[in-house]
């Protein structure tokens, strides 16, 4: 079934993959492995790091816990295991996703291992967030098997994942990638032109730019900044982003009358402020200190699941109103039942 | 009481004000002015446009059906009426709001007319989103009185108002408003430094700018930029905003983790990308035509109906869970009590 907000994309089936390695065990890549465990996969994982396994069992526990107040079937759940290496981890699976650290020359080094055990015809997915995929395939042997597959933390809750494809990609591969994430409960977005960021990280850097001119020049304090998000625009951001929300805020006028009346304002002197502060040890010190200050009275895994409960609860109302991502989570459940 | 989000700030008491004037009634004007109805709160409404009581009752509805929704009293309503000329709404009032076109010599056309019938003790507060308020206090022979109290829309719904002093205002001036927003409802964050745009809207340009160059270079649609935003970072900002989702995703290590493994990326060339695209026509159509097929299935009412089920949806989920916008909705809650 296509995505009905995709209309100019052609069909694809949901199909979960009938087995997938998780190489690199980070924050992301245990919750990579966890939507796989959760939608019925086995997974093998492969990360050097000693703290890997606890890291999964922490995640995959905040994974069940989240999917159980959404309801969801957690019941049916596939089997993971550390591997011995990457070899292990991704001899005959049908489905690898990569999470390893964010410099090109590690991630090369992966691909490589990854290529050198794995079946040529083995979909690979790279979490990479900012390196274009076909710098990523400059040195594989079967480059057309790799797709960009970025997905935004927690990877067991947020359905989107930006799918790219690098200049050796075929369509198909495209195709065969938004079957595996649709399969596994995710909302596929294809970024049909490859561009360094792909689409949300760069709205993110714009935003995380701004913040921390905002920060250096003492304007605000990291607390009032989310303030200001949550108690304000983020509210509509999760549920009809950008263009939409604007749409609405013109009127009836529609969006030709929204540009007529803010699009001026572009070229007011304000926005003109587009360089980066400096990550002086002063800047970092005072990030770090007005963070502490701010969310200090929660350790991290109790904002992991604070953030689960919430989000959980978004999206409950969110596919009881037919809505944005509540369309991701009802269709989930209809392939369930 | 204070809020305890801003432990800095000295204390005030919520305290709506007794009767008010809303200056400009177009879309952000009416929701103040329902705001102020539903807070029981009499209300003069001052605007030429022959639709702007027609404007006021569409936008009232919406407020009660949201305020019914979402459980809070809309029994005990104040009056409004449509005043027959600015000094006409302003004359006697202990709050006034103003909300006309965001072009300073309109704005100082009408503070000029507010000030003529005005108590000189009456607060005003300016909806502006940018200019600063030394400007607007520039023409005026009160300017002690005057705030910007930026709000973000809906704002019969949306907690947050961004209160902002010019160099003419004392701080006492900023406690009453901080005061009369609390009072009706809302979480009011001071913008200690005058800037222009404040805080919000700086990170609003940001992102516009960056999707606007999305759109102009043929990368992502419209509904691309959204599906990226409601499927994935919109879901955490609506409860965390950007600081402390990032000091989650940075783990054990905190915020000084996050900065040392994300924050070179930030020296990265794609984030260089930072002029604006000239609104050609081409553009303007180019937006025009993708936001019509992604959104003009329902029509401007029908969104924002369903925008205020999905927030009432959230704050609610929010109060429940003790967090974020959902602590503002309890404070006004337990004030009804």
């Amino acid at each position: 079934m296509a995505d009905p907000d995709s209309a100019a994309e052609p069909a694809f089936q949901p199909e979960a993959p009938s087995s997938a390695a998780v190489v690199g065990c980070g924050v992301i890549g245990a919750a990579w492995a966890s939507r796989l465990v959760l939608s019925g996969v086995d997974v093998a994982i492969s990360d050097p790091s000693p703290d890997a396994a606890a890291i999964m069992r922490e995640v995959l526990a905040n994974a069940v816990l989240a999917w159980d107040d959404l309801g969801l079937d957690t019941s049916s759940r596939g089997e993971w295991r550390m591997a011995t290496s990457v070899a292990d981890a991704v001899t005959n699976v049908a489905f690898v996703q990569e999470s390893v650290p964010e410099r090109p020359d590690i991630k090369a080094a992966v691909l490589a291992e990854i290529e050198a055990a794995a079946n040529p015809t083995t979909l690979i997915g790279s979490s990479t967030s900012g390196i274009k995929p076909t710098t990523l395939q400059a040195t594989m042997t079967h480059p057309e098997r790799l797709v960009v597959g970025h997905p935004y933390n927690p990877v067991y809750l947020l359905p989107v994942v930006e799918v790219v494809g690098g200049e050796a990609t075929p369509i198909e591969t495209i195709r065969r990638a938004q079957s595996i994430y649709a399969g596994i409960g995710m909302h596929p977005v294809h970024v049909r032109v490859e561009i360094d960021a792909f689409i949300g990280d760069r709205l993110l850097e714009a935003v995380w730019r701004e913040a921390l001119w905002l920060v250096n020049d003492g304007v605000a304090t990291t607390q009032e900044i989310d303030d200001v998000m949550f108690y304000g625009f983020g509210l509509r951001w999760a549920q009809m982003g950008l263009f939409e929300t604007y749409r609405v805020a013109g009127g009836a006028g529609g969006f030709r009358h929204f540009i007529e009346q803010f699009g001026p304002t572009l070229e007011w002197p304000w926005t003109k402020l587009m360089d980066t502060p400096d990550f002086t040890p002063e800047l970092v010190d005072t990030i770090v200190a007005q963070s502490d200050e701010q969310s200090g009275a929660h350790d991290v895994r109790e904002l992991e699941r604070i953030r689960d409960r919430n989000v959980v609860g978004f999206l409950k109302v969110l596919e009881q109103n037919r809505w944005a991502a509540g369309k991701a989570i009802a269709a989930q459940r209809e392939r369930e039942s």
